[in-house]
């Protein structure tokens, strides 16, 4: 088995061994895949899959400093079987009319990976995927209204790495409204928040952390409008991936841990 | 249906109507009930089981601004169905033994009325419960050992409501450690810290909001040592009891919400 | 010397004695005076003084259980002597062009006070004055753009007390623009988010804790538009008022505190 | 001027240049520098001054990727002028019976320095500093008692970058009590909580962001046990610094910032 096999975190901790800090980043892209195939003017925005969008996207903006593998959601084990979940450093999903259809099994495991060390960035309609729902115990829903106005995302934290180099605000042309209430958890860290042209506002960009890993949300992106051709969009992604990457060698699930021994003073 | 039934949160938001303040708080005291009928050192210290010692504390503390029932694993639906519920403010939770045997129905029901403003208490062992975890997402793992020594709760935030009138710190003789890593998301506040004397130190104080919920984790309570009879505890549980009540005279569980029009600015 | 004078928070901690929970909340509402008295568009929104406005909006909003007073830059040590101070148990400070001119000895004695359990509700343009900028350490810069366009506040927290009985979003015509970066720490707790017709976004309602003192931040309201009359912005600070009161009965300045004896396990 | 002068931050934000992330990174040691003058036994401990071996530790754990200087109290501006706050991307701090020889100017161009992105790591009695008060907006007393006695550092956050690499306790054999209540406000992150013989807990390692800077308090080091040539606690701070450290290439002052034009939608 790799060394990236999840070990239960049962004895005392070792000096965790670092990745040269050079690798590049490995990323997973899921995408759902089935707007794409489906509706003619999704395969005109998105010929390949908005999975296959995103992915040139991270190359683009990170160069060699990332290896990108795409996963959809209709191959076997919707790609996400143990060995494409120890590769990857990150996993980034986007699903939206298919959640029901993935597999709970998957679930768990992608969830167990997370927990144990596997950055996760959720896209747009991602918030109400099993996973994310799952990580969050709330039931994430929001309003939303889809009328392909602008959008403008503001930045609230410059100083975070996932802000660095992003224009403030960035400008959409064309989205769809995601508004609060959104039901999620305080989250750790709020780095954006968008307006719309309605006049609602979202929190766009958010950080959690749960067990060893790290989970960005960024709303953008719905698949009637190319969002993820926009630079400014590719650069929040590429950000995200960056600092979701843990720098820890091996990957460990949080265990019950029985310490037979006081020690003593 | 009562007016307590869960509501989509899928209109524009009312005026909400308050409960009048006077109001005595309805607390719903669950116990897994398992350890105290099969172990006879567990029975002699609670006769008539945990939920009913942490019942007599909360109403020794509270008088008549609470109102408490209890109700236990093997009655029907654990003593949880929809009605029991509704009646309740808030739900306090001890199991351990027997968290498998929670039906996840059950943890549904409860998961749904959490997030539309059912207050929570999660006791000790209880952080491996079905509903803990469904809320929290992570593993809610932890180090432990029972070797029956001091505990020692220290206030970190004593501005808190939960920390008023408790001493600091409060002094428990006998208790089984549990220790860090504790696997939960960063809680939303960390009231109390302890210490054990083997050196361990735990977050045994925190709370965490979700959807309209609120919810109070405390570490205190082996079945084996006389915790709930510690008038500190007892003065811990009352005053998280009345920080988790929902002001709020009814319950609505956040939903998706379409907002049909854009309003003009 | 009163039972409210600040202790030193150098003993074991006692039993605090609570206040009874019938004893109305005491609201100190300063106000600057200096754009009422010498502006006449503003003399004409608020004949009496904005602090007048705000103290009548508590009063119509929480009846008998508010007792109001006000107080103004111009008085003797600003209307903020120690009396003043001991007597209120939430202080709420709106100020503007005359920041500078609020002594330093002053602004000492409401830190104190507040790290010691008074609450601080601060309004508006308060967010550069030499209190708040004082207990959050940072600049408290922000955007602005005054041209008395709508406001949207949306509640992004529906479950928190601030935000209780308050509509979403709450719709104020005429506003000056407040837009982010707002460089303040990062709130305990994010109650409303602004939207403006120009499309930017502001977090203007924002809870933060210090000491033992309880701070609400709430952004709508200037000078030039009639805000404090809206019935929602009332609400909304009424509400702010009985979150950052204190239920101790006595005030308490942390302190540094030498533990002589080594207590033994 | 160098291109790290501050620019106030009243422009449309620019793409901003990062510095080459090969670059290593310049750290500016400051200590006091009395006990270890004016007191023997703690000269014996660290005959050049406990800056010198933390800015050895430094060195030793980060080898070529850090660049460090040392500045201390007695020096001209207490070695802490514009060039040399430019010149550092982290500035460390060591103070405590001489708090309040510093400087209220340079006090004013440290916090200004670190609002605009300069990391800040603040050790032990630095928690007094007029820096860290400033910073902080609080009193920052706690509880303390000098018994030489042992202090175990536990990781309450295992994925964090700070607690890289660092054993779970770190054991430390003599060292003076920290307790709590320490007054700061709610850390951002709470990455280590001690222990110590004498019971007490203490949030030990806490980081907080202001402005664009980061800052990280850690607890232990007090300047009569040789607590900075331990190993682990040179890797805590050796990995603060990395964590403090902003990579953008710049500094700049969150600034207050009239927007004249509103957008059109």
């Amino acid at each position: 088995m790799s060394a990236r096999a999840i070990r239960a975190d049962t004895e005392e901790k070792d000096m965790s061994e670092e990745r040269p800090s050079g690798d590049p980043i490995r990323v997973l892209v899921w995408g759902e895949n089935r707007h794409e195939v489906l509706e003619p003017h999704v395969a005109e925005l998105y010929p390949e899959g908005m999975h296959t969008t995103i992915a040139e996207g991270l190359r683009r903006v990170l160069g060699p400093s990332v290896e990108v593998r795409t996963a959809t959601l209709d191959e076997p084990e919707h790609g996400l079987d143990e060995q494409a979940l120890e590769w990857a450093d990150v996993l980034t999903w986007w699903g939206h009319k298919a959640h029901r259809e993935v597999q709970d099994e998957v679930v768990d495991r992608v969830q167990q990976q997370v927990l144990s060390g596997l950055g996760l960035l959720v896209l747009h309609s991602g918030h109400f995927s099993k996973i994310f729902r799952r990580l969050m115990g709330t039931t994430c829903s929001l309003s939303w209204r889809n009328d392909g106005r602008q959008e403008r995302v503001w930045t609230v934290d410059p100083g975070h790495p996932i802000a660095e180099g992003v224009p403030n605000p960035i400008r959409i042309d064309k989205q769809e409204m995601y508004g609060e209430f959104f039901d999620i958890p305080a989250p750790d860290e709020l780095v954006f928040i968008s307006s719309f042209e309605g006049g609602e506002v979202f929190r766009s960009g958010c950080t959690f952390r749960r067990g060893n890993g790290r989970i960005f949300y960024f709303s953008p992106g719905d698949q009637e409008y190319p969002v993820y051709d926009h630079p400014d969009v590719q650069r929040v992604i590429a950000n995200g991936v960056r600092w979701a990457r843990d720098p820890r060698g091996e990957r460990r699930l949080p265990g019950l841990r029985r310490v037979a021994e006081r020690s003593v003073w």
